[in-house]
């Protein structure tokens, strides 16, 4: 079994990982607080950006935060590997930023083996991938996906609207559109990312190829009723927000079971009720909706009857319904010639690996959109991910960090050194 | 139809209340926020101290906050009339405070009319009856009700130890056992409410005479599970807080059907769920269950049962329960000689009233455990409590403070002017 002549440096990678890390950590619960745009993201980013300046690259940040390191040809198109920086509430230590670090790191074992490459190699650090204004914004914005409309309208789940956060950074709706690339500047996008699920660790195979991706749905139902007196109001006049809500989560299953497949996931992670007092019966409940499925015509399907119950739930409790289409992801393939090339690069250095589907939305398939993408994955314990027990075995991540670097230089068409 | 020769003064009444709803004012929901031991809580008892020293009566603080001002003799038992001056959080402008405000009322119009009390009249204006740490604290206080060991485990929804919020305003346990009035040192206590409830109005009576009292129990469970990626964990393999507090919410009105009574209440109206993101899985959701009935073993059962469903709903989900029981308000059957006494007197006086139980719990039920006690409604618009809409009109509030002005008279034995 012949091994790279390339490798990564592994205690190099833990420590760029470290370094990313000091950034939102949270000693109480032990989890990362990175939320897009927030202090300790732009920080982060900063220190990502000084951190790859020292090594001699390339450094700008974009009109919508991503920040980008270049080596290689300064002219021309180049590869573009990497992932996002920016954390959930409360999340683990390698969701995202792992694979910005392996992608800087394999520029720098490229450099250190003295690889000159015929393509640029860019390292993306993209911004706002986890969800607080949807998702993805850094990569929409790199592939001209962003629309002045959406900036208006995208708020947070604590009603914080985008364009006024932008404005806390000098940036605005000009910005971000000015953040698309060219056609054709991207010949390629790859990304390494913790798997997130149980699939890897089960079958105990270090890494995966991921071939296509869940799209996501983020539907915002807000059930309006009347807040009153918990002891005084007959439960056949009340008109219970909270109930409404209760019944519509109790109806996920079966929901699920009539119009979903084995990929199909629904959750509800945010809720807001007013005034959320225990003698008072809820006013109003405000609550997110994911929508997840490999088919885009199985998640219109959910989210049309998931509407449909809540009109109907509206109706039994005497509320008033609100239904919001927040964000609307449709899944993708990712290239199938960059998945062969994973594959084949793999076995032709030992590293195994299976190809499989992705049940969390990441850049690559928004990248896929503008040019061919491919996504590593590497396995994580238990499943678990966005929570501080998030772990990732070394082991694993050099194998499947050593796959990142091989298949760049591949596609950069470099000469070996 | 004889008229009362003594009656309350309608515009000082209403200033009196504008007076205590100086406090807490909030202008985006119309609603008043003096939650028991707040700031705008301790400031509004303040002025009603000061407002009742102006009129020359004795005026005291005692070590839960309540606040009394005694007219007539110094010494000897007192009649005592009142209610409280905290409301929940976005409450409206009559709940408590009109009770306050009217026994004051009644005081300074017996002054007017040159009547002096052979037993004293004492305001009361109580502490954290609305349930912030389980509710009715001041008049349990003063009629020594409370432990040492209650007072060390009380928490509100926030976390906030009672203890420690104790000890802002110089308080400890100690003072609020001190607060317990002597045996027989309260002859009587009257305490006049809005009824909070759509009976009066829809019967078109102007006062209501309230005989019983609905018990409180205030259940806090806690689901851990595990919070975990929305897209990649499948729904079968998760452990989700909120998916299992859904299903004991749904199962409410089955609980009441299977084990209640038509004065069974049960309300969901506190939630929180950790980390409370769209897209990740809750692991942790801790809510309040109100469980109300104007029978203590019904009580008994529901809460028994409601316990029973959250443990199968645990097991099902895989989570971790803590059912925790915060306070426990029997039901009180009221005094029925003073019962009889405000049914006579409003008789004599052309007040029209009716007797009927009370859904929400009072202070006069805490009362009738040291005293005999009588409780005074008037019509609560639509029904509504505790919402910037709760509304009661002044021709009927009139009625009922006339009523409590004539019960006073007819308890403390004044004689004529």
């Amino acid at each position: 079994m012949p091994l790279p002549r390339v490798r990564i440096d592994l205690e190099r990678l833990k420590s760029l990982l470290e370094g990313v890390n000091r950034f939102g950590f949270a000693p109480r619960t032990g989890g990362y607080n990175r939320p897009g745009f927030s202090r300790e993201d732009t920080d982060c980013r900063s220190w990502f950006a000084a951190r790859m300046r020292e090594e001699g690259l390339t450094v700008w940040t974009d009109g919508a935060l991503n920040v980008f390191g270049r080596f290689g040809p300064e002219d021309g198109p180049c590869i573009m590997a990497g992932s996002h920086l920016d954390t959930v509430v409360n999340g683990g230590a390698y969701d995202g930023s792992l694979g910005a670090c392996v992608a800087l790191e394999c520029v720098l074992a490229m450099k250190d083996a003295g690889i000159e490459p015929a393509t640029a190699v860019e390292i993306a650090a993209t911004s706002e991938e986890e969800g607080r204004f949807g998702g993805m914004l850094g990569s929409q914005a790199i592939t001209g996906q962003v629309t002045r409309e959406w900036i208006a309208r995208a708020v947070d789940a604590e009603g914080n609207r985008l364009s006024e956060v932008l404005e806390t950074h000098d940036l605005d709706a000009g910005t971000v559109l000015a953040a698309a690339r060219r056609p054709g500047s991207i010949a390629a996008f790859l990304e390494l990312h913790i798997e997130q699920g149980p699939i890897l660790e089960q079958e105990q195979v270090p890494i995966g190829i991921a071939d296509r991706v869940s799209g996501i749905c983020y539907l915002e139902l807000d059930f309006k009723g009347t807040a009153n007196h918990s002891g005084t109001t007959p439960m056949n006049l009340r008109a219970d927000a909270f109930a409404g809500l209760a019944d519509v989560a109790h109806s996920i299953p079966h929901l699920i079971e009539a119009h979903g497949t084995d990929q199909s996931r629904i959750t509800i992670g945010h809720v807001a009720l007013t005034p959320n007092q225990p003698h008072t019966i809820p006013g109003r409940a405000v609550f997110s909706v994911i929508i997840r499925d490999t088919s885009e015509e199985v998640m219109r399907i959910l989210c049309k009857n998931m509407t449909l119950n809540a009109e109907a739930t509206a109706k039994k409790h005497k509320l008033e319904l609100t239904a919001t289409e927040r964000s609307w992801i449709s899944p993708a393939l990712l290239d199938p010639h960059v998945a062969d090339l994973l594959e084949v690069v793999a076995a032709r250095h030992g590293l195994p690996a299976r190809r499989m589907p992705s049940g969390a939305g990441h850049d690559a398939q928004t990248m896929q959109a503008f040019c061919p993408s491919g996504l590593i994955f590497v396995p994580s314990r238990g499943g678990i991910s966005h929570a501080p027990e998030e772990h990732s075995n070394w082991q694993d991540i050099e194998k499947g960090a050593n796959l990142m670097l091989q298949a760049l230089i591949e596609l950069c068409r470099a000469k070996p050194d």
